[in-house]
């Protein structure tokens, strides 16, 4: 039997990352495209096919060496439809029939699925969790993303809409707003942008200290990297926000724990610049925080690989349904 | 090919429920004994076997009619091992190896799961759920109690921590003690106990009136029934206790739509007889803080089997090992 290969690709807002993943989950050769959604789905569709060619070639494959190709695309979406439906990182898509379109021009079997869901099962499959039953990742950047899988299944709910952990309220009663309109989400707490929001209203009484004022000023003004930067030299007010953040995250995989109880909670993302220290500090904040088993057996990491996971994923979930069939 | 029946046996602090189930989930039989936990572990396991036998017995059927059992405890437990280890509702039992025990004497296959994972999957298998392919179920009582399935998943978790969503925090700033000793659980604002406790703090000024007065005083003091009750008369203080209880079963049904995303989230337990006005203010809630799709397609019902979901559930358990191997 010749050996599978499988094609990913990640779309995202401003880039979109297409690779060839081999049976056991090694990426092969993978290439990066602007999005440039602006120019419409149609344009959007026809880079997506690009990106999947310029993979198979880049790799030395041609495409009948390809068992099964998975896309995944950043919400909002309907996954059993293969449908993008209004994202707004990928304006002015609407209803883009992103499965069909690709299973049509490449006449292969195709899987699609959310970003951060593909992510969490590409961790599970190649990354992190390559050794675990069941895994819960969070992505820390702009946003929160999260996936949960468990075994073979990718928690995507019945209508999409599964692990958007970062919607989950861990606030009532004087909740902050979140990106999304609402209130008390946890990636109002816990995001990168958070950090930033939390470090400026901290700074904003006059006569705190602290050397992140520096920053403020700066091209860009004050980043979550600033900060777990000053908060390492020692900065008081720094060092609360990353404390602070650090419970917050805490809380969120508690709340995993208390749900999933999954083997392993990854953190992904841009945060994981704060190295080992901050992992440190979210492991002692889940030890008061949840019930004793979970809290000491499951194994809290960062994530292992990188911006590859979101196409690694989509690869195994067009393994995934390639398996199903053969 | 004979009719399979399953014995379910649902084992509570109090009481324990064995139930004779047909393939189709419809109980024919069922029995009650008082646990008397406090005659120790070897009474405890032998209690067990009789109400298996005599739920066997008042079904008209013989133990060669089963093909399955099923039994469900509560925690704390290590469900892939069948052990019961410390329950807080079942001292002075310790590391009870039911699951073993009960496959020794009646030499059939034996399930073990928790209660209120096995009282979600018979709701799903043959109450509320019935149709759907995936729910969540609160129990409101003393505690609240949560099971989750996804397709013929019960969320048993790696660690027998799945579904412990009464104890997932819903308040960071100014938490509420919970009855596990930590703070801010969703049980700590929307058990019955709560409820109970809130009517309380809200009576506690001296000049603040309501008709609960009254009731503070009776024998056994205010329960969470009286508090409906007098809310359904018009009291304003009742009626806020009411409502916020409402929103506070609302913020664990959205993180339930936003992290497992099910077709259907069923309430169950007492507070049941709050009736369907109480069941349209949590609706009301979760349309403001869930994302539109979840929160407009997700069904949000009743349960159906009251406290036989329990023994049905766990007969469910029974007949997926037995379908597993036949």
């Amino acid at each position: 039997m010749k050996t599978p290969y499988f094609v990913g690709l990640d779309v995202g807002g401003t880039t979109m990352k297409a690779g060839i993943v081999d049976d056991q989950g090694q990426p092969l050769a993978s290439v990066t495209l602007p999005t440039e959604a602006h120019r419409g789905q149609e344009f959007g569709l026809e880079r997506m096919c690009e990106a999947i060619r310029q993979a198979i070639a880049s790799a030395g494959l041609n495409l009948k060496q390809i068992s099964a190709i998975g896309v995944a695309t950043p919400g909002t979406m309907d996954i059993p439809a293969g449908l993008i439906l209004d994202p707004p990182n990928l304006k002015p898509w609407r209803n883009v029939p992103v499965r069909d379109h690709i299973h049509k021009v490449f006449k292969l079997p195709t899987a699609f699925q959310n970003d951060a869901n593909a992510a969490a099962f590409g961790e599970f499959w190649a990354g992190a969790g390559r050794d675990v039953n069941s895994l819960v990742l969070f992505t820390l950047g702009t946003g929160v993303g999260c996936g949960i899988i468990i075994g073979d299944l990718v928690v995507q709910g019945q209508h999409s809409h599964g692990a958007e952990v970062g919607h989950m309220k861990i606030e009532i009663s004087n909740p902050r707003q979140c990106g999304c309109g609402r209130w008390g989400c946890l990636e109002a707490y816990a995001s990168a942008t958070s950090v930033v929001n939390r470090a400026n209203e901290a700074l904003s009484p006059k006569g705190v200290k602290s050397k992140l004022r520096a920053y403020q000023n700066k091209e860009g003004g004050l980043t979550s990297r600033d900060i777990f930067d000053v908060a390492a030299e020692g900065d008081k007010l720094a060092e609360k926000i990353v404390e602070d953040t650090a419970f917050y995250l805490a809380v969120g995989a508690t709340n995993m724990m208390h749900t999933i109880d999954p083997d392993m909670i990854v953190f992904g993302g841009g945060m994981m610049a704060a190295g080992d220290a901050f992992l440190e500090r979210i492991r002692k904040h889940v030890k008061e925080l949840a019930f004793p088993v979970p809290a000491e057996k499951t194994i809290i990491c960062y994530a292992q690989l990188g911006n590859d996971a979101g196409f690694i994923g989509a690869a195994a979930c067009g393994r995934q349904i390639f398996s199903r069939r053969n």
